[in-house]
Order: C-alpha cells, then sequence, then structure tokens
C-alpha cells in the first residue's frame, strides 16, 4: 500500500507517494494559490496526486489514505483548518473537498505537527511513546507525539512550542507577545545576534565573515567563527546555544518525552550544536541526574519530515 | 465503598477517609519521620489507618483502595518512589511495603499530582479530559491530568512545571537553574518583590505595611495596597501578574488544556488575581481569538486536594 501525504505551505504545496517504510517514491508540487481559494487549492492537489497516480501506474486499490499537513489550528477529526492566516483559511474542510477527487480515507494535521510525526516514524522503535520535535528555522517549530500519535489538545492548537516564552518582555516575537522562545532560538535569532556581535565588535572574525557577505550574517557564521578560534563567535553561539537549551528543558519538565529530536536549517551544525545543548540539558533540567531523562538526536529526514508524517495521518 | 488517601510530606503525613463524591468522611495526621526510613513511615500511616478504621467503624470490604501522594519521582506502575530529597527516599517500595498492612490495592503518585488530580475531580465534568493544576504557594507546583489520568512522563517526572522558565539567567531558583516559573510566581517571589519595592519607595503604603509587619512582606501586602490605590503596590502586583499569566501562557500554548486552575495561597486573593490574569493570558497566548483556549479558575480544594486525588488515585 502507498500513502499520499501533501505538505501544504504558504507559496507552495510538495506532494509525495510514500511507501510503508516510510520512503518517499516519487513526489512532485505545485505553488499555492492562496488568492484562488481552498476549492482551487485542492483541484491543483488532486491534478498533482493524479499525475504521481499515473507516473507510477498505481491504481487507487494501492493507496491506503491522503494526508494533508497545513499551516494553523486544525480540527483533526472533521478534517477542518479552523483557521491559518497564511492561507487565509477560515474554517476550511480540507478533507471533505478532498473526498470529491478520491473516495479514499482524508486526513488533514497541522504542519509542524505531521513534520514530527514525520520524525517520530523514522525513529524506528516501538517503545518510544512521547516525543518532541524542534525545528530550528525561521521561526521555531514543533509537535509533540503522545502515547504514539500527534497530540493537538482539545482546540488543536497544541505543539506551539516556539511560542513559550524564554524572556519575559524580551525580543519582540511574531506572535505578539515578547521574549518567546522562537525569539531567542530561531536561525533568524541568531542571525539576528551574530550580525549585533559584529556591529559591537568590528575587529572580530565574526564581523570580518559578516563584512564578506554584504553586511549579513547567516545561521551558519558564529558557528564558522567559533571553529576558527574566534571569541565572538563562540560567545554567540554559546548564548544560543543556552536559549535553545533552556527551551527543551522547558518541555522535559513540563512532559518528559523519552526523545527530543532537533530539526531545521540549524541543526545541520550537527555535533556542534547538540553535544553543548545536550550539556546544558542534562545539568540544568530538573530533578536527580539517577533518574534517566530524554534523550537528544539530531532529525533525520530534513525537509521531508513534513510530507512523510502527512502521509502517515492515516497510518 | 470509602477511598483511603494519603497526603506524605517533609514533616507531616495528612490521611483522610474519602467517600464516592470526593468527601473527606474523617481524617487524621502524624508527623514524617523521615529519620527512621520508609518502613517506620509507613507502619505510622497503617496505624492512623487503622484508628480512622475503627473511628468510622468501617471494614476492609468497605475500602477501594489507598492511595499514597509522596514527594519526588515516581514509579506509578510499581508504587516505588524514585527519588526524594526531602524524605530521603532513593527507590522506595512504597506500595509493597503498604500491602504488609492491607489487603488492598495500593497506589503512589506524587504530590503534587495527587492535588492536581483531586482538583481534577473536583471539577465534577465528565467533558473535560486535559486539565492542570496550579499552585502558588512557597514554590510553584502543579500537574497534569491527561485523558482524565495524571501524566507521568516515561521517568514519572511530568508536571514539573514551576521549573519552566520564565526569564533566561533570571533570578536563582531552587533547582539550580535560573529564572524559573516558581522563583516569579510563587508567594516567596512575591514577598521578595513587595520588599524589595518597600526599600525602593520608602514613602509607598506598600513601603508602611512591611514597616509595620516588622519589616516584612507577605503574599497579601501588594494585594492590600494596590486595593487602596497605592502605585507601587499596583506595580508589584502587575508584575506577578504578569509572570503568572506568562508561565500558564506557556502550559497552553504547549498543550491546550480545556480548564487550568489556580490554587495555593496567593490564590486566595480571588478575583484580584485571576481576572487580571485571564485578561493577559487572553490577549497574548498563541493562535486566533476565534480558537476557544483554556478556561482558567479558582482551585477549589485547598490544603485537602492532595488528600482527596491520592484517595482518587484508584478511581
Amino acid at each position: 500500500m502507498y500513502y499520499i501525504g501533501v505538505d501544504l505551505g504558504g507559496t507552495g504545496i510538495k506532494i509525495g507517494v510514500v511507501d510503508e517504510k516510510g520512503t518517499i517514491i516519487e513526489k512532485d508540487s505545485c505553488p499555492t494559490r492562496v488568492k484562488d481559494g481552498y476549492k482551487e487549492i485542492v483541484k491543483d492537489m488532486s491534478q498533482v496526486i493524479n499525475s504521481l497516480k499515473a507516473k507510477l501506474n498505481i491504481s487507487d486499490d494501492e493507496i491506503h489514505s491522503i494526508g494533508i499537513g497545513s499551516p494553523g489550528a486544525i480540527d483533526d477529526k472533521n478534517g477542518v483548518v479552523i483557521f491559518s492566516g497564511n492561507l487565509e483559511f477560515d474554517y476550511v474542510p480540507l478533507a471533505e473537498e478532498m473526498k470529491k477527487y478520491f473516495d479514499k480515507p482524508v486526513y488533514v494535521g497541522n504542519d509542524a505537527n505531521c513534520a514530527a510525526l514525520g520524525e517520530y516514524f523514522a525513529l524506528n522503535d516501538d517503545s518510544i511513546e512521547d516525543f518532541v520535535a524542534v525545528t530550528l528555522g525561521t521561526g521555531v517549530g514543533g509537535g509533540i507525539i503522545m502515547n504514539k500519535k500527534i497530540f493537538t489538545g482539545f482546540n488543536g492548537m497544541a505543539g506551539e512550542i516556539g511560542h513559550m516564552g524564554l524572556v519575559m518582555n524580551g525580543e519582540p516575537c511574531t506572535c505578539g507577545k515578547r521574549g518567546c522562545w522562537e525569539a531567542y532560538a530561531s536561525a533568524t535569532a541568531i542571525i539576528r545576534e551574530t550580525e549585533k556581535a559584529a556591529r559591537e565588535y568590528p575587529d572580530s572574525y565574526v564581523a570580518k565573515l559578516v563584512e564578506e557577505n554584504g553586511g549579513k550574517g547567516s545561521g551558519k557564521t558564529a558557528f564558522i567563527a567559533q571553529r576558527a578560534g574566534d571569541k565572538i563567535g563562540d560567545m554567540v553561539v554559546k548564548n544560543y546555544v543556552q536559549a535553545v537549551a533552556e527551551g527543551i528543558i522547558n518541555i522535559i519538565n513540563a512532559i518528559q518525552p523519552q526523545v527530543v529530536v532537533i530539526g531545521g536549517g540549524v541543526s545541520k551544525e550537527g555535533e556542534g550544536l547538540i553535544n553543548p545543548v545536550r550539556e546544558y540539558v542534562e545539568e540544568y533540567s530538573f530533578g536527580p541526574s539517577t533518574v534517566k531523562k530524554a534523550e537528544l538526536r539530531l532529525a533525520t529526514l530534513g525537509n521531508d519530515a513534513g510530507i512523510i508524517g502527512a502521509a502517515f495521518l492515516g497510518k
């Protein structure tokens, strides 16, 4: 059997045919026509799905279900997007609309939650029931898996871990509050702090790298400077590591998942990021060191997590 | 049927006989002989239980189960206290020991989680499945109820919401980290801030109240000053309200419980506390205002929550 996974974004739609093992057999994409409304968007999805079916020579009988990961608050029982600012969706019956094209079960989940579910299945470890995925990208996204299922809360909004607070009255966040984790642990945040450090310490290697890049930092700049022995780069990375780790501690102290994976652009730093985060979490998470706590791992699926997780909503 | 609830504390043990409706029919207490070890502690418990049984003329047949709320990390499947600093417990088989005295099911849970379970049953509303109780006392305690049961996490340590961070690198916390919610939202914290404000603004009414109380503030001082129109009292309360509310927002953004109750000493301020907290949470919790979010209520059981929740571990 095959599972169709749809990763619906504000600018593009990525669709994949996924096998039982979670491998994407084939994928394709199309733009998201936000202004044309959800019916046109679902029609576009159906056309991509049909072309993938034709390309792979798959019949409807071989398709288990279709899953759609969408931004926003989701009513997963009814397959409705309650609200999405990016998509201009307000109580959109996405599953019902998709069923007009395919006589298959259709599931809808929040996109970040789908990515978390994808990473969860990628662990391939049946002993893990409670799990959290964190994505360090433009923002900080995430999803909570409880009892092997996406945990949505009663209103479909659970798992907005990027908007847990880290610094009361701190940096402004896109959500309207100040000091959210996202405002300190996103790629956007480390870029902001890298550029700030470059201005404050113009003789540092970080400043040189920023200057060479036309005055702009990237998510990598401070790590590169740190590896080259630059004290200022080291400071920026250490502050960033603390911010990432403190947010993970908040999750651990509250819900004690067995495994936390870190994904997103900044996670490409690999051991250079996760090792110091682990050390900090181990030292400062609540409780005695004799009690086993969450294992921290790097995410493995990259940008495919959303497609695979959406596909496996019906698994 | 009756349920026996044991609230095991670092200095005293409170034991109650609870009926099906969650009413304590009779209760008694004894000191906790920490230095004599767990076998003596359980023996003391058994004697109090027997004297309560005799007083009420209850036979063993009328007892459903015995529940014990203990500080520390708990292995609830096996009724073992994995670790408790206060009780000097290290893998103590509390349920097994209690069964030597009574041929009844014995359950063990974390004390703060038991208090949360007590408050959950007091709601008496079967439609509520996910719930969080917050206790604003010497520290900030709490418990998470998921699917109508205490959520402990895989290691028995979940629900330590007082040690979620609020201010990175902020006030030192008893847990070794800095800036925990507890360090800003506990009674201890508002007392600290009240005394600080009194020193900084010696002409304020808050300062007068502190002076009249021998240089000491209480959890009530700032609220009293605020009600009397004192600007400094108002400032201390507003900062405190923000701290309480930001911690609740962290819980809501992460797990979206249906109801959050606030208990503990400071909650005795009632509407004067919970109304401004509600307003702040409504404005700053993540997501559109069209999506229903957690209802904030005052806890109702007071100090009995721990006994009732422990008793209902077996319900």
